[in-house]
């Protein structure tokens, strides 16, 4: 099939107990689409500045992305600085500097309109819906928020949620989102109030799939190392979504295996800075990894 | 086969978010061999005081748990006092009165020194050893600790994990145990320092098992509602205990489903306060979690 992400092309500052990078490669819409890259084709839609490195979009046209819908427009990249301590499942957010990612407001091009799979990272839920107004009826749409539109858009974002196949979220947005803390509850909660199913994403400790017909729940890949869990969520989305368009139609038990792969692929993401471990993998090591996973699960 | 587990039988006064019990009954002992009763026979070997209500020796007996080797000593029962906030992770410990059980030392009656499955839950670790060394060759020794023999007496737990086939402890025993933050780091280091191998119990997170031989990870069954998370640990044990008692031999596959029966029993456990769950379930509720164990977990 083909897939469109709309989101974030972004020049992110990281610190981790490992290390401090400075202007590496970001946004959701990158650990999206070169997760997905592994599975099938992806097209981006995001705005850069005039200061975006040329290598960067060059790197990923080598990875048979669809660059052609990131605006160059003027003024400056949008840039995320974060510091990570050891409990790597929170993101201590220094600074967000939105720059040319403040006027975004994506006008997909005709070509794109027929994408069969959308995902909708983390941008205000009424870009969202703008976006999706857009669309041909595509065969799935999923997407992604965060706490600041939970906060300042909840209404726009409950709305838009009735349109969505998958909405995707970790469980401290979830428990927000709903107001349980107990997180089975949040997920028929959050399936409660409009989308046809809800993946929960627990980070090291794996991930809860909820729709009114069908529950899954599986752990996360075990790793021994974790240097930076920048964009691991959208890595996840990325395989999970890469997955469904290579398998060409979505049943339950394709459904879970895109779970399994999406948390392999966040697996590499966070084996190194920005995309750096995914840039060095091989289908073969995501087919190795998955089989490790099926022998590490089975009972 | 047939099961012997050494530990403490006591009286709990509990607070979580949900209520609040005087005395109930607890110990790990209790909660162990309530749980593998579902599964084969289980002796006690304990002490509990003059004061501790006969009504709770009869509860054992009528789940044909074996109380021959429960001392009644002159004093009071060993009692533990706790509180629970909304992240039921953490047991607050208000106060912890050893009574008779300071002076616990078991002596095992000959017809129980032939028992094949060991449990010795958490106490003293050279008591532990000098249980063991009672024993005429069990096919399988497990045991149990926590942070106060982890602190005060390393090297006696250290010497006793060599005689060990399965070390259970929780997520931040491992982790104080061995210095490891990485959870799987701590799982190898453990078994590098003796135990044949270590499961590390991660609460609603699930748990992980780890031999140099072969690797297991589990989710926890999920659960909408947590009501006393008391003895969970131990309810687990007596799961996993049980089901290879009753398996009737090891193997690696008969131990990961035997870590499904003691999340699923642990999911009963907590539903309630002390051991009130447990005694209010069949074997068919435990067939029917196992069943949609498996369904949630599939891909």
């Amino acid at each position: 099939m083909s897939i469109l992400v709309v989101g974030s092309v972004a020049l992110d500052s990281v610190q981790t107990p490992f290390g401090k990078k400075k202007e590496i490669l970001g946004g959701s819409a990158t650990f999206f689409s070169i997760s997905a890259s592994f599975f099938d084709k992806v097209n981006i839609i995001a705005a850069v500045g005039e200061d975006f490195p040329k290598k960067y979009l060059k790197l990923l046209k080598s990875r048979n992305i669809g660059t052609g819908g990131i605006a160059v427009n003027k003024g400056k990249t949008f840039r995320w600085e974060g510091r990570y301590e050891y409990d790597m499942n929170v993101a201590h957010t220094l600074a967000t500097h939105l720059n040319v990612f403040k006027d975004f407001s994506p006008d997909i091009p005709d070509s794109l309109r027929k994408s069969r799979l959308l995902f909708l990272a983390n941008i205000d839920p009424d870009l969202q819906d703008k976006v999706l107004r857009q669309m041909s009826s595509p065969a799935l749409i999923a997407c992604d928020s965060m706490n600041h539109w939970i906060t300042n858009k909840k209404k726009s974002l409950e709305r838009f949620l009735h349109k969505v196949d998958i909405f995707l979220l970790n469980d401290a947005e979830a428990r927000q989102f709903t107001g349980e803390a107990n997180i089975f509850k949040a997920a028929k909660a959050i399936v409660a109030r409009g989308p046809k199913s809800v993946v929960i994403k627990k980070g090291e400790h794996g991930v809860i799939y909820y729709s009114k017909r069908s529950h899954f729940i599986a752990p996360a890949y075990p790793l021994e190392a974790v240097y930076d869990p920048t964009g691991a969520g959208d890595t996840f989305a990325g395989g999970v979504i890469g997955y469904l368009s290579r398998a060409g139609k979505i049943t339950d038990n394709i459904l879970r295996k895109s779970m399994i792969y999406g948390s392999i692929m966040a697996s590499f993401a966070v084996e190194d800075f920005s995309v750096n471990r995914l840039l060095n993998i091989s289908r073969a090591d995501i087919n190795k990894r998955y089989a490790d996973f099926k022998k590490l699960t089975r009972f």
